[in-house]
């Protein structure tokens, strides 16, 4: 950590910081410019001691040179971390599929979507129970009755299945009946709910928050790492930005940025990402070239009717088996295995 | 509600958009442009119904033209409310200062700092129990004791007391100790926490996320309205942009805008808006001549050694007395009420 | 044209601002709904109307169904734009790739960059004379002298070439010597510029400005295309967002969006988008699979010791040369073509 | 300058790294942390070592401890900069009002509403001879024509008038006519702009990008000072972020961020910062309680029928004159002079 005073601060006050940096043990080299003095701090440094100088008087600046996140980092775990559920490998070189509806709506969606999802090629089965909803008036989920659906659908057609979490009390119940718990971009920074999901035993795909820098994003991470849970999948999901004609804006380079900060997973979601059908083709595409370990992508039979209004960024069956059977031709030029079934290469 | 179609859409498709509207009782108007037909619905329409037809093939848009909150808006109760806690009235005229430290540290840290609220003019005492932090090593709030402690030292100098309530778990024991309870940014749309807190019977003051709009903002405070709490407050308490010298950009428009689009007080957050203590200053003055109902600003007797590190943004006592010596000369100018005790005009 | 008056509009203002448009031989609709009337427009609206309509008293929105661009507009030009510059073809399933280095600094230089650009596949070579830079005390480019150096060695190498021209009164010096001319993000609304390039005879390579919309993007190329000039690419050069890691944030949802509103040839700039260079082989090839019609790429033999500062982001001529071959097996996948030279493979 | 290296550099690569650095006869100071090493740089460092260290391999990082700007900077300069303009001055305690219509649009419109601007106890006279608009079919401007409109309405009423300059060709006509040439946003960084300003002898307004970094704002103005013209005037007019019903973010901590970084007069745009008109007179006053120098404003006599489309944010001139009148309260709060003539108070 680097310490900037103010123009012209007082060698005695100069003395005055150091001081309190010597007390807590660690070493400090000074570098006198012509108007500012540098202290550098050599050690590790405890958050509060970097709290504590950031506010001094004279403290112009406090440039941290390590990272605040230590589990989620790739210098503390250089290999990829590998999450294996069942048969399924993600972050290993597979690329994994992860499809469904926003929502589920009753037993014979959930179950007629799985098994497009199969056919064509998907490993995991996604569909939301409880919808985060920007107005209290909007369709928000059919809670557990929809679970219990999804494990049936998923149970039934061979795949994992994925939900979204929405508050600590339903992390149980949550865990119960889905493979993969879900953290939405509002709720990346409810810390007790990462800290419930740090001990939930399952996988955790944790959604950027739409604002969120690569560091806050780490650090949420962080939290469900600390908590005792390896097993996190980071998901970039569209950020928020001036441009208003995409829902939100795919920030792709976070996929090789968090590969590199990071040895967690990256799954992209086009859906999201872009809120319009006619994009989600190309995001996914150009997310496979970007290096992603996964997709989570929205399919719905009959979008003009989907429960949340989501239908407008969600692909028809057809579409989503059309570019499955594109990315098995993609994934390999960029080193990842992915496979359609051949049976649905006959049909 | 308008649904414009796209470029050459036929007229078979148009009747069937037509059909869907009138199922549902609603009367259409059709503009025939040269390229493009709107279609414009009369009628109350449900969300469920909007949801649909933007999901619908060859819509390209759908434009609201009323708002999608009702209780929050000015249009559907066009007097300001005016919240009433003890002698305190807050929307009704009279400036209210919230003031005090980022978190409570001990009985006599708050006890010192209450004092010097009450003297310098503030009515309510802030301080935090629980803190939201970004990553999971930080201090984290000394938790219930911390309530406890305030809820003393209000009682004892005539303060109101404010505290951030973080998880639904812990509404019911912030209620007790604390006459307002906040909302941080970053729990904004913690849905769950939302409507537990339309429940909970005490004013909420509900922090801007750092990136909602206006509309999901008002969208937010819907929920706890529509859970039985009309005491809401909006605080408006910096946005995320490019620039990063300050810690958010303060967005002071936000003020006279949701005045506008809105009956409930308008709070303003310069500490957390700029991150910085010397632009506290000014950004209180600009709030309240931007018509501002209340301020919320941290102050702190030893902000060097403050707990959380944001006693960089926090005033020292004396600069805390001054401003408000100064909001006494500039409220009336804005047509505002606001007096500082005389006695403290003697010492 | 859709005009949504505010809440309670009197019937009377109601019909003053029907008369104002009729008068202009108009036509409207009106459709009244519970607060508010809107009243759509028929026809062909001048802007002038538009805008002043915008200003009236009582107009609360004034919504836009047309887009204000129409040259660029595919409505207006289903066909896709393929500019031809000798044997090139842009924007017609080739995949083009423009290499070099930021700026052009001696004829060796320049001549060795050319060489291997040319070697690995490129067809265009880029290099700028004249540098934009945010202070005055930077390295402001080589000026004319660069222009002539560089179009020696494209000649040379046969490679077209490109080059940054900044202010109108060098456009002519620069369409002498270079055979494509780029107009950079700061100089996305020198609309001085834009009007001198659209009577320039040569085709344009127009950057996003860093904050631009879509719209504000289109409209800027209607400015080159309605001063009689059709060969105008679009450059997705990465947006201004809150996230400070990489320089800017590519919007790789650009390529798609632009490509279905407009015509134009749309070319992905990785090198600018992200600002390092371990980003520009992901992003590279993540733009070929969203669909772009090709890339500008910095590469730099020693970039250490680049003129600008900028061989933070350029590639080393062995990473470009190993990129070209990667996005040779790349581009059939997505319906491109592209081939790099027979004679490269065998060495 | 600081350097970082990345995590676990060779020795031997830092000390290449340091050779480089004390080659240039600059010292270094090292400090060795446990992954990562520190190279602290003292003395006056040139851009071009800057660069060439930052694109060097294994330096992670490089840190600006020093501004980029000199001549902008208030440690360069530590006193104000007042601009004195025949009897008004600018950044010396006066509050400076500059008010008019967007677009001048003819004798008449010029000389009624500057009488209005003189009455209410404005200073300067705005309005645009050359309009920057972001469609070419949008109204231009009247041009020269409309420059020397402005000047004979300026002396009549005894105002000075303030234009904007939209490229290096019309500078020398602008500054015949006009007292201030005022920079608009998308030509902030127009350099040639720029240093065609930094030699025309009259004081420049130069408006904020509008997604400008106060760095990269105060980096502009150095191009203008660096010309040899020491009279420039910073302006906030509001930035670009995700919220779309204002039309920009009025900024109003840059007034007290660049007062304190800076010695340039603050100005600020509360009709461009916010686009309506409704949101004037309230930033209008959060403009003055943060300290600004002065504002400029826009006034129209017919707002319904301003030339441009900006009459939305147009102040009616009652309007205007019963905010000058609230201003003549408001100033001396924060320490400004501004009167209002005394005949207007007996009107």
């Amino acid at each position: 950590m680097i310490i900037v005073t103010s123009n012209r601060t007082s060698e005695e006050r100069i003395q005055e910081i150091i001081a309190v940096i010597e007390k807590e043990g660690l070493q400090v080299h000074i570098s006198r410019g012509e108007d500012r003095t540098v202290i550098g701090l050599i050690g590790s440094i405890e958050p509060k001691l970097a709290e504590h100088l950031r506010q001094m008087k004279d403290v112009e600046n406090v440039i941290k040179i390590s990272k605040s996140y230590k589990l989620a980092s790739r210098d503390f775990h250089p290999e990829n971390t590998v999450i294996s559920i069942g048969d399924v490998k993600i972050g290993g070189g597979d690329l994994v599929i992860m499809g469904g509806p926003c929502a589920v709506e009753s037993p014979e969606q959930i179950d007629e979507i799985a098994g497009l999802v199969k056919a064509a090629g998907g490993q995991v089965l996604r569909g939301g129970a409880f919808k985060p909803r920007t107005g209290p008036y909007s369709f928000q989920g059919i809670g557990v009755e929809g679970l219990v659906m999804m494990a049936e659908a998923g149970k039934k057609h061979g795949l994992l299945t994925i939900t979204e979490v929405m508050t600590p009390e339903y992390v149980d119940v949550c865990a119960e009946y889905a493979d993969i718990l879900q953290v939405g971009t509002r709720n990346m920074q409810n810390f007790d709910l990462l800290r419930k999901l740090g001990a939930c035993g399952k996988p955790v795909l944790l959604k950027r928050g739409f604002s969120a820098t690569y560091d806050e994003f780490l650090n949420a991470a962080e939290y469900i790492l600390a908590g005792g849970n390896p097993n996190v999948m980071l998901c970039e999901r569209g950020i928020r930005t001036f441009e208003t004609y995409t829902r939100n804006t795919l920030d792709l380079s976070a996929i090789p940025v968090l590969q590199s900060l990071s040895h967690l997973p990256v799954i992209s979601d086009p859906s999201h990402g872009t809120g319009r059908r006619e994009l989600v083709e190309p995001m996914t595409k150009a997310s496979v070239a970007a290096g992603a370990d996964g997709l989570i992508i929205e399919m719905h039979t009959d979008p003009d009717n989907s429960m949340t209004g989501d239908g407008v960024q969600s692909l028809f069956p057809d579409q989503f088996a059309a570019l499955l059977q594109d990315l098995e031709k993609l994934a390999p030029i960029v080193g990842k295995r992915f496979d359609t079934p051949k049976v649905a290469l006959q049909s």
